[in-house]
């Protein structure tokens, strides 16, 4: 004997979810079962506006709701951060230590993956740089961030713009979105010229 | 600056998930960015038919998608084993040790919180008992669980009926949701009567 029908149904969207296994996801399907009927209803609204009203900012390229992100309109920066994704940015911004703005690739380098620099948003970064006295970069200390990393700067630090990488504060191997905020803001305070 | 207003209010139903904490649900909210028109489609429809078509069997109180369920309409027992949710019922048939019928009480007797026999399930259960052999009583090895289990016993004994309780080979404190299939099992083996 089984779940009903519409339980493992439900069960098996959930473990699209990262890190959902099919306990997880048989768990979650039942709680929905609790849910009222408008929270089910303003769960799909919400499932469904995300798809739809998340853009990528025309500047950044990070998830915004509008054409340009709030970042972006509201800084005047002459210090640009580059992440490999938008999580990234939340993860820098939450240590508070970093005022300037922000570009994601949306990737990194990855010859394994077939990832080439036209697969990232490299092009408008490069449209970005006159005015700016800094790119910071910190993608994850991994082989595919270091990379990335190495890339950029070779592109960028003929331009005569200097081009840092956050310090390896952060232990190898690790992801820049479960770091803690003390480590990632001695991170970005100890970065290194590349 | 924060994420998106549609991310956060879309990280905001899947708090309303047990276990999800404002870090994975943020997580989860990204993730659905990823998917495809499709896959969220497909996410809202099965969210909704969860709600619409999992109703209660009309004898013993599991999920199921029509009137009564799999397990009701297959098999013939002269075994009743009470759980207090269907998730239990899950539990249990996955130790594959027993193969009578279940009878799901949705709760348990709790003072604490107001719930009084007449909240239970447990009017349908005393209609199912003639004919009935035995009635194990396979609640959470805990205060309400065992309050529950001394509470049916007192009910169902003076009908002559052998009203069992599976071991506490499960650690006290502990939900059956989550025991391993051996100590479940070894707990229907070892079920001493009350």
């Amino acid at each position: 004997m089984k779940e009903p029908q519409s339980i493992a149904t439900l069960a098996s969207r959930f473990s699209m979810l990262p890190g959902v296994g099919r306990k997880t996801a048989l768990r979650y399907a039942y709680a929905v079962i609790d849910l009222t009927d408008r929270e089910v209803e303003e769960f799909c609204e919400s499932l469904k506006e995300v798809k739809h009203s998340v853009k990528l900012c025309s500047q950044c390229g990070n998830f915004t709701d509008s054409d340009v992100c709030d970042i972006c309109l509201s800084r005047q920066s002459k210090q640009i951060c580059v992440v490999a994704y938008p999580k990234d940015v939340t993860a820098v911004e939450k240590t508070g230590a970093f005022n300037g703005v922000y570009h994601v690739l949306h990737g990194t380098l990855s010859p394994m993956n077939n990832r080439t620099p036209d697969d990232l948003n490299i092009k408008t970064l490069m449209t970005r740089l006159s005015g700016v006295e800094e790119v910071i970069i910190a993608t994850n200390p991994d082989v595919e961030g270091e990379a990335t990393a190495v890339y950029l700067a070779r592109l960028i630090k003929p331009l005569g713009i200097k081009v840092t990488r956050i310090a390896q504060g952060i232990s190898m191997g690790s992801e820049l979105e479960y770091a803690d905020s003390v480590t990632l803001s001695q991170a970005l305070g100890r970065r290194t010229e590349l």
